[in-house]
């Protein structure tokens, strides 16, 4: 089974369970609907490919953990879309979940979602309680306070940021979960993995930047503007759109040199640069000529 | 150490590690002010009595749990109070989170005390690995979906209500996860201890309506009449105050007659019985006499 299908397996399996009746209709149809279609899966992917160079000798842990993952960045997407945060009205292409079920269940869906995610690791522990244990405590890491996704957003409720902070916690975090938890599920260090999620972690934040500054809704599938709207650091305001492009491939060809002696190692390489090409803005590739890597 | 001492020691250290630095003062800020001062602890209270009435073999896994508990508890009443449900503007006497701190971090707030739940329990798997596993999938459980207290609230966004299990989940959930905790925190098998904590459990939600319908916001803390106000069952309207009184007391009743074998059985019998002298309303303790428990 390939990645993409493993990844929509564990997290379908997942989504049943917290459906099993009886259950309130609409929520058990808002969680449904907020990971199903699910976007590009980049997080669990980083996961899966990390597990996969490192041996993955658990693949049901991995598949947990990938799940897992997924789940808790899905539950930070309808939370972040509430109109106290970013008022999006659109996500992944179709109306937010706030404004498909309306705000008390899109609540409702992040917190079961983040429940949820704890609980498929909790019971993939019959695989290996002590990885199991390991997962969880690096998925709630890059989750809560004061290293996770929550404190990211938090950051932005402060006159004074600590951007380095910032930026580890609200684009980083799961990404180095990913890296990480990949390397956790197949019986490996979670430590030398940080660096490797970081800076991908760092790339995704410049894209991200770039296609913000770029596209428009109805090609990015949720409202554009966004940084400009809120205020927010943005790497295109800052080194303009050439020199972001440039900055995300010197970011990435750090990560590839970060990348930890492993079976996999080549193949990991390969992937990240092939990202680079995936995340450079589609006006941008014919013009240039990629080089990440050299 | 006292359970109270014990209760607060354990959420204190929960909180701090949350709080390390860097990270955003102000969602610091709120997550002690969510769980301090608090209110009566009486989720992790029942669950500390009821491992001691077990032999509370590993008390630290139990301070554990018993944090984990609350910290949900304390989630539930931030975001239960936000402008999209309750609306509520007070909470224990003083501002609703959202209103101290504004709806954004109340999210955050609620979101990080789910996370740091389940970090509580992760961290506690050092002393049993096994069984801090069985409490993670307890937790989630009464937590999410579809059992839990996230389903609770959404049967609420529900035209045909499921009754039974809106009940269940909405109150009895967390109750039911304090003596199931309880016992697994002692080594103890959870099943037997679910309908303790499901009586306890219906109890507190008669006890509850009846504070609504007699307190004034002040003495309570908090706006009442809510039930009125957002339509919900409640036992004053369905059996007048003296025959909810009545109603309580049989549950109880129900409630010790459950207690499952254990050599702290007649200190929980004890203690159900001064439950019900604590949850009846003090203008009626005096013009009626106790009889719980005959």
């Amino acid at each position: 089974m390939d990645f993409a299908a493993r990844i929509d397996t564990a997290i379908t399996r997942a989504i049943h369970q917290g459906q099993a009746r009886p259950s309130p209709a609409k929520l058990a149809s808002a969680l449904h609907y907020t990971v199903t279609p699910g976007g590009a899966r980049i997080r669990p992917s980083i996961l899966m490919s990390v597990a996969a160079a490192c041996g993955d000798r658990t693949p049901d842990l991995t598949n947990a953990a990938a799940a897992a993952l997924e789940l808790i960045h899905c539950a930070s997407l309808v939370h972040d879309d509430l109109p106290c945060f970013d008022d999006a009205d659109t996500r992944r292409g179709k109306p937010a979940v706030h404004k498909a079920f309306g705000e008390p269940l899109a609540v409702l869906t992040g917190d079961s979602l983040i429940v949820m995610a704890f609980e498929v690791l909790a019971r993939a522990a019959v695989h290996d309680p002590a990885q199991a244990v390991q997962l969880m405590l690096i998925l709630g890491n890059r989750t809560g306070m004061p290293n996770g996704i929550c404190a990211g957003q938090g950051w932005e409720s402060e006159t004074e940021v600590d951007l380095r902070a910032y930026h580890r916690a609200k684009t980083g975090a799961l990404f180095m979960a990913a890296t990480q938890m990949g390397a956790v599920a197949a019986g490996e260090d979670a430590e030398p993995w940080e660096e490797l999620g970081a800076r991908i972690g760092e790339a995704f934040q410049v894209a991200d930047d770039l296609r913000d500054a770029l596209y428009d809704e109805e090609t990015l599938g949720k409202p554009v503007g966004q940084d400009d709207l809120h205020g927010r650091p943005n790497a295109v305001t800052e080194f303009g759109i050439e020199g972001a492009i440039g900055h995300m491939r010197e970011i990435l060809t750090g990560a590839i040199a970060s990348i930890p002696k492993c079976p996999g190692e080549a193949m990991l390489a390969k992937l990240v640069t092939a990202q680079a090409e995936v995340l450079t803005p589609i006006k941008w590739r014919a013009s240039q000529q990629m080089t990440p890597g050299e």
